[in-house]
């Protein structure tokens, strides 16, 4: 299974859960977090304060999903770091 | 090293760490998550909010303990999502 | 790439985002947590509370050089757990 995490400002987030349920994600977690953001091309992907933290576990397939429609709609959008990695979770069939 | 991460009701959270030290993890942190659950064949495996994140680094045959132990002892009473990841850890004897 | 997490005292805090920075991380999120530490030789190498959790997305080079300098420069002034893992990230080129 995969694990996703998403860095996003406070904002974005009623967009993100909307997204996480419709991409047929079953849990998740949110919570507060501080940070700065990824600098890049555009000066300020994320807010220095107020972003929120999303981590949802999902099969492969769905991460992959999940991860397309970040980039394709969302990223223009708002300003968001995500990345997933590996997990081996309890009860897999519930995801 | 073993990073095991477990989702619980707030209510939960004596009884988990409890386990957490009676297995012999020597650090965990824990902090307040919001999050919705697991459906599955069980109506509510987390309730929408007051939830609680710990996270616990444990050698392999730690973690297996503990999660053998919250898959039979503790996700018939309470809702819980539990899962693990590899990681690499400074001072790996500490542990 | 990897996500280095650092756990320390909140005392830690200043000093730990500056060394983020110099390292070259282009981002990195903070938050509280609740923990109690990695026992070992050294009585507590935690306190019960007032922990903070960061977690930075670098690549492996800048990872190693963030790991080196907390063991040889924070561990021994502060109280810390640090871990690595690997993750695959959105926009790699932006970290």
């Amino acid at each position: 299974m995969k694990l996703v995490t998403i860095v996003a400002e406070a904002l974005a987030r009623p967009a993100i859960e909307q997204l996480v349920n419709q991409v047929g994600a079953h849990g998740f977690t949110v919570f507060p977090v501080e940070g700065s953001g990824a600098g890049g091309e555009r000066r300020a992907d994320m807010g220095e304060y107020s972003n929120v933290q999303f981590e949802v576990i999902v099969p492969p397939a769905i991460a992959q999903t999940l991860m397309d429609r970040l980039y394709t709609d969302y990223m223009p959008r708002y300003g968001l770091v995500v990345f997933e990695g590996d997990v081996r979770v309890l009860r897999p069939d519930k995801f």
